[in-house]
Order: C-alpha cells, then structure tokens, then sequence
C-alpha cells in the first residue's frame, strides 16, 4: 500500500489568495484578504495557500503575506499555506509562524530563467538545500515542480529531466511532490502517464496536482489525477490568476467548479458549494469583472428557474 | 464487432450554425452563414448542422435553413445537416434536399412541455412516426433524445425513461442515437454509465454525444465518451450556444478546444486549428463579443511569445 493509497479523502487546496491575486493589478488590503480567507475557510476548504514570500517591489500584491498569516493564526479547521521561492522567503516563513510552505522551481530553463531569473538546475540546487533548511525547521513543505507537463517556450518536457529533479527534492526529504501543469498544456492522457511513472518510482511520495486551465482542459485533467490516485489538486475560486511571464495562461480550475465535478461524481469534497460561490461573488464584486468559473452563475440561474 | 468498433475515426459535427445562431439577437444574413459554413468547412469540419426546420415567428434566426441550403448544394468533403422537430420541419427538408437529418425529443417531460409545447410522450410518438416517414423518403437520420443525463427542472433522469425512448426511435428505423446533455449535467461517470448501458443493450446502434458546457464538464465528458467508445460528438465554434428554455445553459464545447484536447492526446481530427479560430475570429468580431472557447486566445498569445 503506497502513501497514495492511504489518503482516502480530497484535498482541494485553495490559491486564488496566491496565484490568483497575484495577477490583479489591483491590490488587495489585508482586511478584504482575511474576508475572502474566511469565506473560503467557512466554505469548507480544507487548505489555503494565502501568499508567498517574494520581493514586495516584484510582487507588490504578496508584500502583507507574513502580516496576513500572522493575523489569521494558526486554526484548527484550515491549514494555512504559503509559497517560498527563496531563502530570504524561508526566514520570512519562519519568522511569522507559517506551518505550511509550498517550495517549487520550473523544470523548463526557459521558463525558470523568466520567471526566478535563473537556470533550471542552478535553481534547484538552491531549492533542495533551502528544503532541508526548511523541514530541519520544522515546517511541513510540500515540493513543487513547474512545466512538467510541457512549456510554451520549450514544448514538451523530457521526463528524466522531470524525475531528475523529482528525485533530487525526494533526497532533500521532500515527502509529496507536486506536478504543475503552468501553462495548461497536459492531456488526460499525459496526467495518467506521468502519475503512473511517479506512483511506481516513488511509491512512498504523496503526489498533488496544480493544473492551469489554459486550454480549458483542467477539468478533464483533474478527473484524470483523480483516477489516476491523486486526491490532492490545487484550484483556485472564480478560476482568478494566470502566470505573468506566460502570456494568455489562464488560472488553475474554479475551485467552485471543481467542486461540482467531484460531487456530481459522488466523490464528497466536505465544500459547501453555495457558501463558496459567496466567495467568488466577493471576488466579482471587488474586481468588478466576470471569472471564468460556472457555478456561481448556475446557482444563480437555478434560483430563478420557474 | 459492434457499429461503434467499425467507425475508427472521429466525427465532430459543428453546429455553430444552428445551436449556436439560434440564441443570438443578431440575425445573421445568408451571405455571412455562408461564409462561416465555409470558413468551417475549409478547416476541415465533416459534417456541419446549418440550421433547423422551425417556423420562422418562433425562431426568426433560423428562417433562411431552406435557402442556406439550397446555395449550399451537395458537397463531396462535408456532409451539411439541418435540425427536424415536427412534420412541416420534414417538408421543408425533403423540399430543399438536404441529405443529413437530426430528428430529436427531450426525456425531460417539463423540459419538452417547455421547448417544444408538448409532452414527452407525445413529442416521442409524433417524432417515431416521422422518423419512419423520413427514412422512407430516404433521408439520412439521426436520432436524438435531450437531457438524457438530467434536467434543471425534473433533476435525475430515469434510464428507464432513456432506454424507452430509444427503444421506440430504433425500432422506428434509427440507427444512430444521439445522447444530449442539453443542460451540462452530465459527469465524466454519467457519461461512462449510459455509453456503457447503449452499447450492451443496442451494439449495433452509434451513440453520438452532444454535451452542453454549462459546469465547464464539456471536455471532461467527452474525453470519458472518447474513451468508452464513442466516436461522434456535437461542439460548436466559439462555444456558441445554450438553450432559450434553460436559462443559464451554456453552448456546446468549442469545437476548437476539442480539436486541441484531441490532437494533444494523439487522435487526429483531420481539422486545421488555426484556420478554425479564424472562424472564431468571424464570429466574435461579428458578435462584437469574446466566447468562451479557449484556443483563439492560446493561438494569438503563441504568435506572439517572445
């Protein structure tokens, strides 16, 4: 029995606080941040990823992240996630008490050079040792690779290069790897592949799923992962977000919608969907525009059915 | 060996011309459905639904089918289609001498009353006996039966009530069923479920699947029909489309994501990607409005990736 097999339950990790907002050009204060973690929170959703621990002049929108954690405390009922990108992310983390980061780097060094404005491999080197550092600390990481279903920029992704890095954060202690799809360019067919070759390499490491939903297949990819035996995705309400050195990529899946998918399929989520499009309501409403997500408006239409 | 098993290559049948025109306020002329026809079938679409035998008083943006065509004649690289609900509809049809016919009645009783003014029952014995009155004409007809997989007003469907259906339309003559999810409620299962039911239960009928992307399930859903053996499916440029009974009802799933999703997972849909989102590029420049399908975008943002 691998570790995949002895997690029975979904695990919807929520990052329209992080890879959603970090697109906006209009930034969010702290108070309407722990609003719209409180909703998500009351909704049901089990972890949320509420910023990372970037440079505030690069990523102004993330600069409160630290003040946010620390406002929000440690809860009981909601894991409270953030994303580190480097060591002066790592002291940021510990310092405000985070007990849960995220730390990835992109297996493509085109997009790693763009996006962490260095190469591949240098990049990793420097995240497997700041993933000893942060778990001898103590915190609770999750591994993340980027691009490893293909890049814009540099097609598809040898899967040595894949595994080569899996392997070296598997080295570092990493204990769940998670695979990201940046710029929404997996298939159903290259998620069940790629998780079949993780779950056999490493049977012992969790695997999750973060999947962009560029080219509109993100539903279809997660049902894939989840068939496949992943059960932890990250999605994000509304569909928000994008990646800023990917034109056009498009946010990870609508939590809410994901939500609908794995219920209609009788898979329980423990999300209370009309509470979660509250969520996505707030988040229309503040940045005054539609999201690509459905089920906000479904609700609203089945109201109105006669 | 079943019918199914004997069809290798995929079929998808555009209907951006009928499902899709039918809900806009602007009326297109003849000259501009003219031009999209071709622009579709130019890409390589193989079969195309141009319309439908309504009267014009109810659905004005569908009053010119006959002459549309007419203009059109007989072409060797793509089959044109039209839409039949009731007797003067299957006039019209032998009338303008289109080849290609889909004759279709909602399970949904509620639904039925609603969009075609009748109940269930009797919108199935009117279209039986038409069915027959068309084969014998020697149209070439499809069947079809609408929210098979649930409807907004009545919820769960009896398979019971699917089956009778379909029963009646193949013993009418029908040699291909097509199941709609008019209402985007169908799951990746629901789909895998009922595909399953038909073949065991009627292996010598196609099955082809229109699916509504209300919840964003489209893809989804196809993929999992691609996958249980279907080889026919409904889209529609743009993500054109819904249903003016449902309110909130989305079009069908882009046909130029469908083409990707296809195409990534190695099944080749013998149709163009680029010059299928120049008809996208028509019909949202002419509508003065973005659709929902994704691969326009992803295409325009690709050109220019530097």
């Amino acid at each position: 029995m691998t570790s995949n097999d002895t997690v029975p339950e979904l695990l919807l990790q929520d990052e329209a606080l992080r890879d959603g907002l970090q697109m906006e050009s209009r930034i969010f204060s702290l108070e309407e941040k722990l609003h719209l973690y409180r909703m998500l929170r009351n909704a049901g959703i089990k972890r949320i990823q509420v910023g990372s621990f970037v440079h505030p002049r690069i990523v102004p929108q993330m600069a409160d992240t630290d003040e946010l954690i620390r406002t929000i405390g440690r809860e009981d009922d909601c894991e409270v996630s953030a994303l580190i990108l480097n060591d002066k992310g790592l002291e940021r983390a510990l310092s405000c008490g985070v007990s849960h980061v995220s730390m990835s780097v992109s297996v493509s060094d085109t997009h790693s050079r763009k996006n962490a404005r260095r190469p591949a491999a240098e990049a990793l080197a420097s995240m497997t040792a700041l993933i000893r550092e942060a778990m001898t600390a103590g915190l609770d990481i999750r591994a993340g690779l980027q691009c490893v279903f293909g890049c814009v920029y540099e097609g598809r992704i040898a899967e040595s290069a894949v595994l080569n890095a899996a392997e070296k954060m598997i080295q570092s202690g990493a204990r769940e790897i998670n695979l990201a799809d940046t710029t929404g360019m997996a298939d159903p067919w290259s998620i069940r592949h790629l998780v079949a070759v993780f779950r056999r390499e490493y049977p012992d490491v969790l695997i999750s799923l973060h999947l962009h939903d560029t080219r509109g297949l993100g539903l279809a990819n997660i049902f894939s992962g989840y068939e496949s035996g992943v059960r932890s995705f990250d999605v994000c309400a509304g569909g928000l977000g994008g990646c800023p050195f990917v034109k056009g990529a498009a946010g990870n899946v609508p939590t809410e919608d994901a939500v609908n998918m794995f219920e209609s399929l009788g898979v329980p989520t423990g999300i209370d969907l009309a509470a979660l499009v509250e969520a996505v309501a707030f988040l229309e409403n503040t940045l005054e525009r539609t999201l690509p997500g459905r089920m906000r408006r479904v609700l609203a239409n089945q109201k109105t059915c006669t």
